[in-house]
């Protein structure tokens, strides 16, 4: 009997057979993510209903050695939620109760099942929401921010999940619920919630997530700004940000993505637009009058040639319609392509779009590019098809050089996608060998066997060594260097 | 001979002896840090000059496996800085070089000793500054800040020292130099930086910080209300906070610390006042103006019954000065008191509040309260006269009984001062023992022989166990819980 028999007689026998998945059909269900360029079955997949299922499909699974992969909704851009074959699938979304919401200290406890949009939701009557906006929020769950820290257009202002995440459950790979943080500002002994989120499911799986909730803001005015050039648009965006200015959201397209979003969407941005940025500020309504009126004019003072103010929420969807559609938008002028997801210096931007679109030129590839550009985070679109001999090795080429062209410039391989299978072969380009042993032995520590989400983020998996520093001077991630595991 | 002759043999060759002291009267001056109840005259000290300088002092008591202890400016109010008798210090204050600002990015790269007001200083003359403020910040080092990860009275808006750090260079226990984090937000890979700032010394010894830079108010505006209550002033801070304004501070004294700094500075606080609140609101001009109004309007509905503008710098150190000299200024009113450090959910001020009052009429202890209400973040100053029979004692349970009341309201038993030699006994109170065990497991990970800063943090080091997981089911946590170290 394979270990993966003997977990799946074993789960069937303490789940019931409802909660777990054999049936071949069934399991292709949950082959891939957002990401469907990597395929996989999974060889079970448990819904689990509680911690409790949790637990107890992690204690059979680290009893056989069998990996298991965490999964939301699916909807990660990075692969970080592919299945192992071999390996158990433990589909979250049924969890998806929100447990408690304390208005008066701006918490919730959530499972983490529930989907990001859902807790605005049941907040926002009393007029607070859950920050965290990444595209996908209407579907994605917020365990999945938590795996991947999520982002999106209004993290510039009000940053990545990590700053909303004060407290976790965690059954960690050996099986034991244990608590990190909760809601009290900085907790005592060592702050274990940032290394847990954003780790991918590879130091455990989530079971309750508390989360800050932020007030609404008073008032919203969303700004559409025309531009001749990239180069306009980012010294705009510069002059904004160095008066001192927080806009909830600076978003920059390029001349192709706004051909691209004007013929799916009719969106009716400036004519003639090498550039266009989409500003939202808000806040206190004083406070949005002053830095509107700064705005404004440092807009006017770098070139802009045509500026809108969304008049009410119409307009306001208007003007963001065009920037959320993009990326699907790129489907009407591309048969395929492929979404990056970088990191650069802001003051880098003119700099590394001139870079990104001699690389296109020199391979023959077109790049749209979509960005928040007030905190350097690109989304270059590169367009390909499919049916041309080549293209797709071309395509990849070029999105593989943009990462490169993100790392010389002081930038980061990923924003917010995450690593997952799709970048872990580009972690050595960014960090030492010392560097990558120092995060693997942290995750010794959680999952010395490689049974959770293995394959992810880390290109190769080392050992996780005998114990070290009897022999004098020895460490384990020195000794862990001669083996790796797979 | 024994380990620590062979490190000072070693260390004294290769640093030469003007680095290393060991005359037994000059290593009297390490004996202690900001908490002067310990006292340990450290078995060697070594001056570091630079990174090279601390990884050649770790590596050498890595090899001979001879605990160390990195210590900044010895500010530190939780003993996290205590020298082992046996061990060395490593004193980081002689690397004090601001390396790189880049105001453009908002960045700036430090060496760990430099002085928080020190990288103010170097950057207001272009509008910015580095934003935590602990009480200490004319003379404690950045390298402490983020061993303790230090707060301050402004944290309310703007955060602790983990909100403001994004990269870290590193000397782990075993000598190796790695760099964790950088200039671009979001990297990939564990988020470990969250885990090292504030792990007190435990993990290694920072070598480089790279911080992020806040740009400088455009208007700052200082209000003192006084309240009959307690619960008054409590009442209006949750109003305010309520309402979505965030105030760069609210700073909370009770009747006790008013008299105390009415002794020693002459502030001039309001007549009869219960408590009084200092509020800080800063930013735009346009944002602050409405936002006054509001915090206006939230006092005096929650019977503030006199509040004060601070029309200039002077009425506002004026107002300062009374808040920033309570701690000491205690002193007039009483001869000996100690500092305690804890933290509640905001809502449970009022509640706690009058518990702490019930605890010392029990003991016939009198608490003084100065505190950031704003965040919850107490520091009640038990006081008591040294020369009285069992009066420390008394006082002692008291601040023991203060952090109890705070675990159980939701809160922690650490703000701002850290755990350190002081409070790890109070550790299990909060944590289970496999929380403890989690944390511990990345203790291990980098420091396997307990030589870095051993004894701090965690109340029992647990031996970190042999390679688990071949044995099914087994986990490292759970055989480490077999044997203790100490």
């Amino acid at each position: 009997m394979s270990a993966l028999s003997s977990v799946t007689a074993q789960l069937t026998g303490t789940l019931g057979p409802d909660r777990v998945i054999t049936d071949r059909q069934r399991l292709r269900t949950y082959e891939c993510d957002g990401l469907a360029q990597y395929k996989v079955v999974p060889g079970l997949v448990v819904l689990a209903r509680d911690a409790d299922d949790v637990r107890t499909t992690v204690r059979a699974c680290a009893e056989h050695q069998v990996p298991f992969v965490a999964r939301g909704s699916g909807t990660g851009l990075s692969g970080g939620a592919l299945p192992q074959a071999e390996g158990v699938l433990v589909v979250m979304s049924q969890m998806r109760q929100i447990r408690e919401i304390d208005i008066e200290n701006q918490r919730a406890v959530v499972d983490p099942g529930v989907i990001n949009l859902q807790l605005t939701g049941a907040t926002s009557p009393d007029g607070y929401y859950f920050a965290p906006d990444p595209s996908s929020q209407s579907v994605c769950s917020i365990g999945g921010n938590v795996a991947e820290n999520s982002g999106g257009a209004h993290c510039l202002k009000y940053g990545f999940t990590t700053n909303h995440v004060t407290g976790l459950d965690l059954v960690t790979p050996a099986g034991e619920l244990v608590e990190i943080g909760g809601t009290a500002p900085d907790p005592p002994g060592y702050d274990l919630l940032g290394a847990l989120v954003g780790s991918e499911g590879t130091l455990g799986v989530v079971t309750s997530v508390t989360v800050r909730l932020t007030r609404l803001p008073q008032e919203v005015r969303t700004i559409l700004a025309g531009f001749r050039s990239i180069d306009d648009a980012g010294a705009a965006t510069s002059a904004i940000i160095a008066a001192g200015v927080v806009p909830a959201a600076i978003e920059m397209m390029d001349a192709l993505a706004i051909e691209a979003a004007e013929a799916a969407v009719h969106c009716g941005y400036p004519d003639g637009a090498g550039a266009v940025l989409v500003i939202e500020l808000d806040g206190h309504a004083a406070d949005v009058a002053g830095e509107f009126d700064e705005v404004m004019h440092h807009c006017q003072d770098n070139g802009a040639f045509e500026t809108r103010v969304a008049a009410d929420d119409v307009e306001r969807a208007l003007i963001w319609k065009g920037r959320k559609s993009a990326f699907a938008a790129v489907g009407r002028i591309s048969p395929d392509y492929i979404v990056q997801d970088g990191v650069i210096p802001r003051t880098a931007l003119p700099t590394v779009l001139r870079q990104i679109a001699d690389l296109g030129a020199e391979h023959g590839v077109r790049v749209a590019n979509v960005f928040h550009a007030g905190d350097g985070n690109l989304h270059p679109l590169v367009l390909f098809d499919d049916s041309e001999e080549g293209a797709v090795e071309r395509a990849e080429e070029v999105a593989g050089g943009i990462l490169d062209l993100c790392i010389t410039n002081g930038g980061s391989i990923t924003g917010e996608h995450g690593v997952g299978s799709d970048k872990a072969k580009y972690m050595p380009r960014m960090f030492t060998e010392d560097d990558l042993d120092t995060m693997q032995a942290v995750r010794c520590a959680f999952d010395p066997d490689h049974v959770s989400n293995p394959g992810k983020v880390f290109p190769t998996p080392r050992l996780c060594g005998e114990r070290p520093g009897r022999q004098q001077g020895a460490h384990p991630l020195q000794e862990a260097g001669v083996a790796e595991v797979f």
